[in-house]
């Protein structure tokens, strides 16, 4: 990167073409009074002409305290979950005049840690984080130094903190009792990193709910490391190829609902294999996939309102959790 | 939002906490030599107690020059397309070692005059946006004076500037003769907004081409308005129940498309229309849906790369032209 601070237009070079002294040219700049109009627009024309501008990081500096700035880390900026997230952070950041900086840690915890230093360090005026598995207790001292850290979608680790969560459990025991209802007893569940907290929601409820339903060895039926859709259609074509096959599909997250599509698309059979995902998205209504929906704009802006409220560190931290529902659509309901 | 100033630690209050004098905390946190190891400990200890951080906005106007903040100004934050190129900018920000700030503008150049400038106050060190229908000639100078402003998807207005754009006319002249190929002369051509550069060009290939298969009055399958799926199924229902309804219809992006296809599942015989669409988009081969393809993250890879290569305002500004590919995959292959 090439950095222009040689090339960049001053104050001094400002105040030099318009032909006033240095402190009229900052006047003029920062919006001060007591400036004659014909002043104020030759130095306005000499600023335009050179391209100078007022500088925001010394502004902020001056401030002395939190910038204009909202942080978000995501988890993947290319996934739409995320950028559904993001839409909504943003519309409460526009709201209350703040910039949105949005970055992606793809789900490494080194990386996260790096991340939040940086956005910290730039004295941002709150931060909304997706958290990966590593331990937050380092975040405790800059929470009670009063910076809203909001923390969306799983909790953090080691560190009580405002948190906008959804109903996984909800969502997976609507899930296992609609494909039940419908005949099914063997049923697998398809998942990304176990070690992320909605993995082990989402799991947890699952083996609790096949218990309920009789099945008590379900674990046999738990497969996890889809990270991407291709990885997903392997894992499910690896269990439909399996000595016992599946009647049924739960799919974790949304990745891994379009990789067991692909799959059973590829089986003989295929369309009469259930399919339940976790995860709206776009056009599952045209393909007909049943899924566990909620509203991830809505999970956004509430977690943005967290981090832009005023923040007490002395109270108890919150935590939100939304509702999820369940969309029959085709794949769902296809009877054993 | 809560401004935090009073609340957050200062290195006075570090200094104080480690018994230690405000020179020698400085020296400790900004890493200088020439303290005794146990002082540089305690500090360290009181730093993280206190949840003090250097200040990475006084570090940055120490520079005096470039941030280490690399802008991306997007159209919709919610649009995977606008993902996808924000994945491709990111790769290249992280190699150079740059935190990418992602805004979006929701296409409104009023919006997207105010982010600039508030990118370019915070000395972003490069700038890459997706132009509205504004005008850019008010950035002249801040390209003079060396802050390289990328445009990406659409070139800039009454400005020269490095760009970086698709083969539209290609893509849509190959999607035109495709459908001709299998027998379409009816072919409708639906878009978002007649004032977008990238509209214009794909309407002005749309027209070429037709033209040159003897369709001289194609003016009057052209629509456009479909901000949204909503908008673009509701302009395919009009245009299927009107008095000359196309036989082939050609979607003018990714969420046009969405809509046509909704709208074909609307109508009877809705299946026999032949639908290509302009972006690739995910689970489309599931769909069959037959499109325009191209890399929208080797877009953003290369619009950053020139963003982050030494940039000299006395060469002509560069064009890079990526080109389209045609997938067929079903809905295009649909004959008269």
């Amino acid at each position: 990167m090439a950095v222009q601070g040689t090339r960049r237009p001053t104050l001094a070079g400002v105040a030099e073409r318009a032909g006033v002294s240095l402190k009229t040219a900052s006047r003029v700049l920062n919006g001060e009074p007591n400036v004659a109009e014909a002043t104020r627009e030759r130095v306005r024309e000499a600023a335009t002409a050179l391209g100078f501008r007022r500088n925001a990081v010394a502004a902020d500096l001056a401030r002395g305290g939190a910038s204009r700035l909202l942080g978000f880390i995501s988890g993947d900026i290319a996934n739409p979950f995320y950028s559904a997230l993001a839409s909504g952070i943003e519309r409460v950041a526009r709201d209350n005049d703040l910039q949105l900086i949005t970055t992606s840690c793809d789900e490494d915890p080194e990386r996260e840690r790096l991340l939040t230093e940086e956005l910290l360090e730039r004295r941002v005026g709150g931060l909304v984080v997706t958290p990966t598995t590593g331990d937050h207790a380092r975040l405790a001292g800059e929470l009670a130094a009063g910076t809203p850290v909001v923390f969306v979608d799983r909790p953090a680790s080691g560190l009580e903190a405002d948190t906008v969560v959804i109903d996984n459990r909800g969502g997976i025991r609507a899930a296992v009792r609609h494909l039940s209802y419908h005949g099914h007893r063997k049923i697998a569940f398809v998942g990304d990193n176990p070690e992320v907290w909605t993995f082990r929601e989402r799991r947890a409820a699952f083996l609790d709910v096949m218990d309920e339903l009789g099945n008590r060895d379900a674990q046999r039926w738990v497969r996890s490391g889809a990270h991407d859709a291709r990885e997903a259609r392997s894992l499910v074509a690896g269990l439909l190829d399996g000595p016992e096959p599946p009647t049924a599909v739960l799919a974790e997250n949304n990745r891994v609902t379009a990789g067991a599509l692909r799959a059973l698309a590829d089986v003989a059979g295929g369309e009469r294999i259930a399919l339940v995902g976790f995860d709206d998205f776009d056009l599952a209504d045209l393909l007909g996939v049943t899924v566990v929906s909620y509203d991830a704009v809505e999970m956004g802006r509430r977690a943005a309102e967290l981090a832009t409220s005023r923040y007490d560190p002395a109270t108890p931290p919150r935590t939100v959790t939304l509702e999820t529902r369940l969309i029959p659509r085709g794949t769902g309901e296809r009877r054993l």
